[in-house]
């Protein structure tokens, strides 16, 4: 796979993606309207679809058809989104601005992005429940990867990251701290995003593993490259303030490391990443080029 | 099982599930304290814990045995405190007090209020799917249970049901959509409390059906018993200000048909959910007293 046919791949990955969150917020059910609306205006805002694509590729590179890991991937999405609604209210990062449109609170008001959040959680579970029960022979893959997904959104995951980064807001934090809070935050979901398409694909546990490694460092590397855009970026390229965590006295790579050492920090993360992914054949080119691309960001 | 017998089996039922809900939050996980403390503090606030006990009365009324059940019916009563903490938010009903101490935002702030109500939603879903992988040959199961639990949390059901009530805050509802309202909001969580109980417990096809519409009676009664506490009841049995439904515009029982007639639904409601039992010998009488417990609440 060349990069342009990666370019090709990602657009068509994403249509998919686009598709399926798309029907699936808006098949009818006996829910209030307003619920829907909030839900579908922060779910389609234009996100990069970074982990359901990686669970597609986890599922491609062990050799899976990707058909029955789609709703899966979307239940990520699903609960990305609502860790972005959650993190954005007035009483944790206080964000008026996401993707370069008004935060959800500020379109619907708080009680129902509280709601709206809330509702995409245990949606997801319902996706994947319901996934799992279509599937009958798999149940106990479905079983497991339900609960690899609740252990990396919850506590010892993505809520206990969002705790840690509450916690420290004008604390100076050792880089092992740092690193500690990024891997729960965004590390936990971005690997079980990989292994859990890897595990219904039907990868063997070496492979799964060696994929866990590569979400691992993966996931760094996107945290610094987004420390590294939050300081030099521009407005437009993030749809949000830019120098908005120095302001807030949050801790970053750039603060801590500086910027070059950084970048050289997630340069060796991308590198790490793809010394994981050895043992594969070409069919793991999308996660490849998913890895250096993270390098690529216009800086 | 007289009245007598009942009130034992209350109290042990409950210190069963309270010495369970102790475990599960106590034990050793990577996970940052504040957010444990959170937790602990609204699951261990003294609830009566009506839904786990509805969920293995519900096993027992099919002749299970209640041991493999009760991770679910300790689940249930983590989403059910999840739900008490952000309805407590100030966006939402901005309570100061619950079961007689200060809400969870009032000790521990906002941001960790939603994080520990995110924590305790995702751990209940985490707790039903390792349950499941225990029992691996009942996996198909836990599934059909996992999925059943979301769409009562979500916005078909709880999650819905608070959107409606945030919603007509400040205006007339009628009766129907005051039922509609709390057949979602308290109505399905009831429902699915005693179904998943009595499905997982090996219950036949027709006595889940028959306990489902026990649970949708019940849960109105329920319902229709704390609007009527609302307004009669004094601080102290219920743990916060009384008639602080009233003093928010918020439609109740009560309101709409007077004290007199709110007495008689529930006491309709209650016979209704007793006439759903009859097909039920004496091991369904834990649910018999449970139901007309309701009545005898003092007004």
């Amino acid at each position: 796979m060349n990069r342009e046919e990666f370019f090709i791949y990602l657009r068509e990955r994403k249509a998919l993606i686009d598709e399926r969150l798309e029907f699936m917020i808006s098949a009818p059910v006996r829910a209030p309207n307003t619920i829907i609306e909030a839900m579908r205006y922060s779910l389609l805002a234009g996100g990069k679809r970074i982990r359901p694509i990686l669970c597609l590729a986890g599922a491609e590179a062990v050799g899976g058809e990707i058909d029955s890991v789609l709703p899966v991937a979307c239940a990520l999405e699903f609960i990305h989104t609502y860790s972005l609604i959650h993190d954005d209210l007035p009483a944790m990062d206080d964000d008026d601005f996401r993707r370069g449109r008004p935060t959800c609170h500020r379109v619907f008001g708080e009680a129902m992005a509280i709601l709206a959040g809330d509702a995409l959680l245990t949606e997801a579970f319902a996706i994947v429940a319901q996934s799992g029960l279509i599937h009958r022979s798999k149940a106990e893959k479905y079983l497991q990867v339900m609960y690899e997904m609740a252990q990396a959104a919850g506590i010892t995951g993505m809520v206990g990251g969002q705790v840690m980064d509450v916690e420290s807001e004008g604390k100076e934090l050792t880089l092992a701290d740092l690193k500690r809070m990024h891997e729960k935050k965004t590390g936990a979901m971005i690997r079980v995003s990989v292994t859990s398409g890897a595990f219904l694909g039907g990868g063997k546990e070496d492979e799964i593993s060696a994929l866990g490694t590569y979400g691992d460092h993966l996931g760094l590397a996107f945290q610094i490259a987004d420390d590294i855009l939050n300081v030099v970026g521009d407005k437009k390229l993030m749809g949000k303030n830019t120098g908005s965590d120095a302001s807030r006295g949050k801790s970053t790579f750039p603060l801590m490391l500086g910027l070059d050492e950084s970048k050289r920090r997630l340069e060796e993360e991308v590198l790490k990443s793809l010394e994981a992914l050895s043992c594969f054949d070409e069919k793991a080119d999308p996660l490849r080029h998913l890895a250096t691309f993270v390098m690529e960001r216009e800086y």
